[in-house]
């Protein structure tokens, strides 16, 4: 392959870039503040899928109208603890960063909170919002339905989507954050093994006559991304969407025709207040106990470490901050364009 | 091997033997009824493993103390929509139904509620709590911690536990019911496979060489079974088990010390009340259009089809209910003889 050089881009020159890009593209000052902002963030942490390398497809599905630069979410409907809110299609990271603050809002008031949005857009990394409210001292529970990108277990043709779900749990003054999808390898990893000409660890998907392979390429011709877990995956991005349409009133994964724009999204955010526990003051300690006890796993390979989800995530950052944020040559050229 | 010889048992008769066993084993008259319904009703959905297969050990872990047949649990703490329970080491059914009823008690004043109950006892059949919320007419969520029965990923000795989950939601006049723990076979399915002299389908844990094996009989052996979806099974279950502690301040897996009596567990009941949702006249059709298109799936063998989960439990509970339910010769013997 010839186009698989990377650069280092320097995380202010990035922002500043796509603050000029979005600008261009009739986002307020104040969005595109934001919106650049996620982007840069997603980056410097690592989720270059959903960073850096989305962005220019954000900006796309921006222009060709599925994302509505000026739109706000509406409160439709509240009940008790619930909220229920239609995004109006508005750009979905800047959606989903107001849904986790109004669950936080709810939990301040009632221990726990959950906003259910529909009409909302693709929010790029799922784990972004289990950091956000995290960092504040909440625990978050998230998660969206997607397009239908994924085979049911039993079937061949994709129905199911693979609905990134999101645990995040304070910790001292970081977090614990589960981000993952009902795949078992998402496919912008399966460009990134073939890129590399190297096969999966274990298999991915299905090739063309229906047998599970390793093969990335056979994979991205099939479109038969295999569930993690097989049956288990399957159904829980069944429950996932099944929860996601019903609590927002909004679309489910079947409705969501088209995987280019993947608009009209439903997002669920349950968020917890630690502190209306009894136990709150001891909840700092027993996490440090758990994680100490996942520490002390016996590693599988010599020399290697259990570790919980989000423990590399600083350290990606601190590297990215200092060096730049590895990017392909042919990427950034094409933003730079914009 | 000799001992595969199954019967069937009427399940009245079922239920009258284990309500004679339970008041011998200190249970007054009332619990005895609820509790041979639970071991009853799972077996007659067809959850063996944790029906009347299982029933000899909770007798067992009841004699020995671990399960205090007249306890019953009390709340700690209570804020907003969120109560905070102690089992008191109850029977984990009878704590499990009550946590269940309470949440959708919560739920109906708050439109959702959550029970955090620790130092309680194995609650048996995870979905049984599902199914009860959802022919009710409420949506729940719910999960519990075990004792450290897998590796986390990257490790060889056991750190986490299976962790069951359970996501149910009310479909009609039934429901739809997920009912899933974190290794992608349990144990009990382990020795259905053994017994039966069969592979399992796909890689189920490591050998005591640390290699994949799908040969149920060295996965025995080495007590590595395999998080479902590899890491991403690992991760889920880490972060059931932080919640269930955190949130109850009961135990975490690394403090249920022993897989034998595996008592001491924290659980987490999330009830959500449907009709206090905008859409509430709408969610029977929105599901049964999800259901529709799921069940077009193209089917990856051809004269099967692809099912939602719990699907199949009515026309295995009529089974049973007619014929009787199937039960190993040996253990109904020993059941027999309590």
């Amino acid at each position: 392959m010839t186009n698989n050089e990377f650069i280092r881009v320097d995380s202010e020159k990035m922002q500043a870039e796509f603050i000029r890009i979005l600008l261009k593209t009739r986002y307020s000052p104040e969005k595109a503040g934001r919106l650049a902002s996620v982007f840069t963030t997603n980056s410097l942490e690592g989720v270059y899928s959903h960073g850096v390398n989305r962005f220019p497809k954000f900006i796309k599905n921006t222009i060709e109208g599925f994302i509505i630069p000026d739109a706000t979410p509406e409160l439709i409907h509240n009940s008790g603890c619930i909220e229920q809110w239609n995004g109006n299609l508005g750009p979905g990271p800047l959606n989903a960063e107001m849904a986790t603050m109004r669950a936080i809002d709810l939990a301040i008031k009632n221990s726990m909170g959950m906003v259910a949005m529909a009409n909302t857009n693709h929010w790029m990394r799922a784990g972004a919002y289990g950091w956000l409210a995290a960092r504040k001292g909440f625990i978050l529970i998230c998660w969206t339905n997607t397009c239908p990108n994924m085979p049911a277990w039993g079937g061949k043709d994709p129905r199911i989507g693979n609905n990134p779900m999101v645990i995040a749990v304070p910790y001292r003054k970081d977090a614990i954050v589960l981000d993952f999808a009902m795949s078992q390898f998402s496919y912008g990893k399966l460009e990134t093994f073939l890129d590399a000409g190297k096969m999966l660890p274990f298999p991915g998907g299905y090739n063309k006559s229906g047998e599970l392979t390793s093969d990335p390429g056979e994979i991205l011709n099939s479109w038969q991304i295999l569930p993690t877990g097989y049956w288990k995956g399957a159904s829980l991005s069944l429950m996932l969407d099944i929860l996601a349409s019903v609590l927002s009133g909004g679309f489910s994964v079947h409705e969501v025709k088209s995987c280019t724009s993947e608009n009209r999204l439903s997002q669920v955010f349950i968020a917890i207040h630690p502190e209306k526990l009894f136990n709150f003051k001891l909840i700092d300690n027993a996490v440090d106990n758990i994680i100490k006890d996942l520490h002390n796993s016996v590693p599988a390979e010599e020399g290697s470490r259990v570790r919980y989800p989000g423990e590399n995530i600083s350290s990606i950052r601190e590297e990215n901050l200092k060096s730049g944020i590895p990017v392909k040559k042919e990427i950034w050229e094409n933003i730079m364009k914009l």
